[in-house]
Order: structure tokens, then sequence, then C-alpha cells
């Protein structure tokens, strides 16, 4: 089967279901169309947890259209109160040069949070894998988006839950893990991700459009540049 | 130190911090006076998460003043929309007769979902401890409430977080864990808990009196009377 077959995989009633958490960011989407070109029934999962850039969740809701997943829903989180991230604190600036460490823009235990979110919707709809666009190669400061992480998430699900309990352990799929931006995009493009429709900048204006010079803005761009690709990002004019 | 004494002891503010998971039940508040008695700086942590009974949260922010907690944050999730169990799904009754195996009020991942915001809490105060009333006496048929996931959940904290990369992992503190309810309202009534601010009930009224007849109402009031102790506990006549 070709990767652009594969794209056009619909939605299989008796398919293994999967909760993909969905962002709205090139990652999440590019982990969606690979889930259903696995043939996965996708229960897409947004959480609205307060990040600044909102426009992020009305992407999620396209995207999970356009890629075919069989519902999405969005929880709500009101954890922007706990505070100690650039990406939900106003009072913390985002900044447009790169740092070293873990980032201000970390935010505090959040993939421990949407992981445990989405094994709740997985138990809902039984759902015997959770997959994640988490990546250790360009977010190295993020302790939460290792492998060992993962791997560690996956032996607590099997603890934590009623089909752990009852011999039918939750599988964490985090397919982009140690890929570079540039071969995520390419496995996307191949398999027909629209990537002018995610959001991948940490301080968007209210049209959507990147700032062109925060983290994820310069590891988007020079991802489509080393894969060779257009970058189909519209970005706003500098003052 | 008496047991009297220790109730008595106040905030330090150069004491160990730990966030303390505070339900407004009976367990996890005698949990927040231990971990007072024991000098905790205690940072308090409800989740409002639509549970029915949601007299609890009011409960539990008496509780965290009278017990003195440093502070009391309450994260707002809505969490109710995954439906699939009888405390936050108008849809599933609550049963008043004992069933076998994993009762309909399991939340689904619920602490999970608890610790893992109890984690991003500890983050930004800089706790070292999660403190939670988890017990698998009386609540044998909820998979994350055993040992083992809590043991489970420490591990991957330690991989998750700023302070865990950094060599200090976060401890879950689970000190109810093997009690039965009379050893816990011992010692939480040596501690000076006033029990009556509590609520049990998982189907209390408007004036939070308890239903006396739900799961959680039998296991309370049989465990002040193993206890020898009076119950203090409200409860609504019954047709």
């Amino acid at each position: 089967m070709s990767a652009a077959t594969e794209a056009t995989v619909t939605n299989d009633p008796a398919g293994p279901r999967a909760v993909v958490l969905l962002s709205g960011g090139l990652d999440s989407a590019t982990v969606l169309a690979m889930a259903r070109a696995a043939g996965r029934r996708c229960h897409a999962l947004s959480v609205d947890y307060g990040q600044r850039h909102r426009c992020e969740l009305e992407a999620a809701a396209r995207i999970a259209v356009r890629l075919g997943a069989c519902e999405h829903r969005v929880i709500t989180l009101d954890y922007g109160q706990l505070g100690g991230s650039a990406l939900t604190d106003p009072a913390i600036a985002v900044p447009d040069t790169p740092g070293t460490g873990i980032p201000v823009t970390y935010v505090p235990a959040r993939n421990t949070v949407m992981l445990a979110l989405a094994l709740g919707y997985a138990e809902v709809v039984d759902a015997a894998e959770i997959h994640i666009g988490v990546n250790a190669v360009d977010y190295s400061g993020y302790p939460d988006c290792r492998p060992e992480f993962v791997a560690a998430f996956e032996r607590l699900a099997a603890l934590a839950t009623r089909a752990g309990v009852e011999g039918h352990p939750l599988h964490v799929v985090a397919p982009l893990i140690d890929l570079s931006k540039a071969e995520i995009i390419r496995r996307g493009s191949a398999l027909g991700v629209d990537y002018a429709a995610t959001v991948s900048c940490y301080a968007p204006d209210d049209a959507a459009r990147a700032c062109g010079v925060c983290d994820a803005c310069r590891l988007r761009r020079d991802g489509f540049a080393a894969a060779g690709l257009a970058d189909p990002t519209t970005y706003r004019a500098r003052d």
C-alpha cells in the first residue's frame, strides 16, 4: 500500500479504537494521519487548558474532521491558575530567542495531565491505545517528552484501569518520538496532511498568523526547509 | 509528642512543602491532619470535576482552613462530559445496595488525573511530596487505589518533571493505604479532625445531609461503630 493510498482509508467501525491527543499543531496532526492510515478508529481529544494560543483548538477541530476522526472532544481544564508557564501565565513573556535547559514555555506536568485525561477517555470508549505526538528530538528540554516517560506512563496505565486489571493493558503509541521535524513533515505530507490548517506558534495573532520567531516557529520553519517542502504557514509582518 | 499536641502544630514557613489532595471527605481530611502533624507546609488541592456531591468542595474549603493548610486551590476540570461514572453522569444511578467488582461509582482514571494535576501544582510551588488518601482496604474494587498504582505514579513522576530530572524525585505519600476505616477515624480523631465538617456520601441532599445507604455512607457509618466513636454525620430521613 502506498503512503498516498493509506491517507484515504475510511473509518472502519470495527477497527481498533485509539484515543489521539490532538493539539492543533503540526505534530499531533501527523500522529492522527498516521493512526488513521494504520486503520485505527480515532477518538480525538483536545484539552483547553488556558493556553494562550487558543486558535490551536479551532485548528484541532478542523483537523479532526479533515483527517477522519470518528469524534473529537474538548475537555476544559482550568489549569492556568496554577501558573508557572509562559504558555498559560500572562505574566511570563514568550521568549523570541532560544534559551538553554528547560524553557519557560514548559507547562508543569502537561503531558502527564494530557495522558491521564486520555486514559480516562480511553476507558470510556474502550480504546486500547493512546497516540501522542511527543518528540524527544526537538523538545529535549522537556522531561515529559522522553521515551522513558512514555514507557513509565504505559506501566502506570496497566495498573490504573479496569482494562489493565482485567488483563488488557493500554498501549501508549508515540510514533514521532525519535523523528526530526523534517521527517515528521515528510511523513505527514505523504499522508495528505494540510499543514496550512495547523498552528504551531506559541504567540499567534487573532487571525492565527504565526510570529515566526518563537522556538516553535523556528523549529517548524527549519523543518520545512530541511524536508525540501514549501512552508504553508502564514506569518505576520514584524515591526 | 502526643497525638493531641501534634494537631496544634502551626504552619512553619520553612517546613517541607507538600501538596495534599483534599476532596472534602473523611479520608483526605485525615491525610491533611496527618501531614500537618508531621510538620508539612500543606498546599491543599481540590478538583471540581463535575462530581454530583458538590458540597464536598465546600467542605474541602472549610477543612483546609481549620486544619491549617497554607493555601487551598480548586482546579476546574470539565470531566463529566466523558461520562462513564455514576458520580459525574446523571444518566447512571448511584446504587443503594453493594455490588461486586468495580463499582459504577468508579470515575475513569480519576486518581491518575488527580495525581497528574497535583504533580503540576507540586512543580509550581516546589513541593517534594504529594499526599493522597487512597485506601486499598475499603476500595478494593478500584484499581487506582492500590499500592502498586501509587508506586507506579511515583516512578512516573521521577521521569516527568524538572525536579526529577535534576535529581529530586517527588514522593507520593499514601498514609491510609492499608488502614481500615475505623483506624483512619481513630487517627484523625486523635489529631482533632472534626468529621462533622466532612462529606462522604455519594448522593447528599442540598443541605449536605447524607443518604445513609450508599457504599460510602455504609463504610463511614460502620467505621465509626468499629472505632467505638460517635458518628457525627447528619443523615436525612428516608422515605
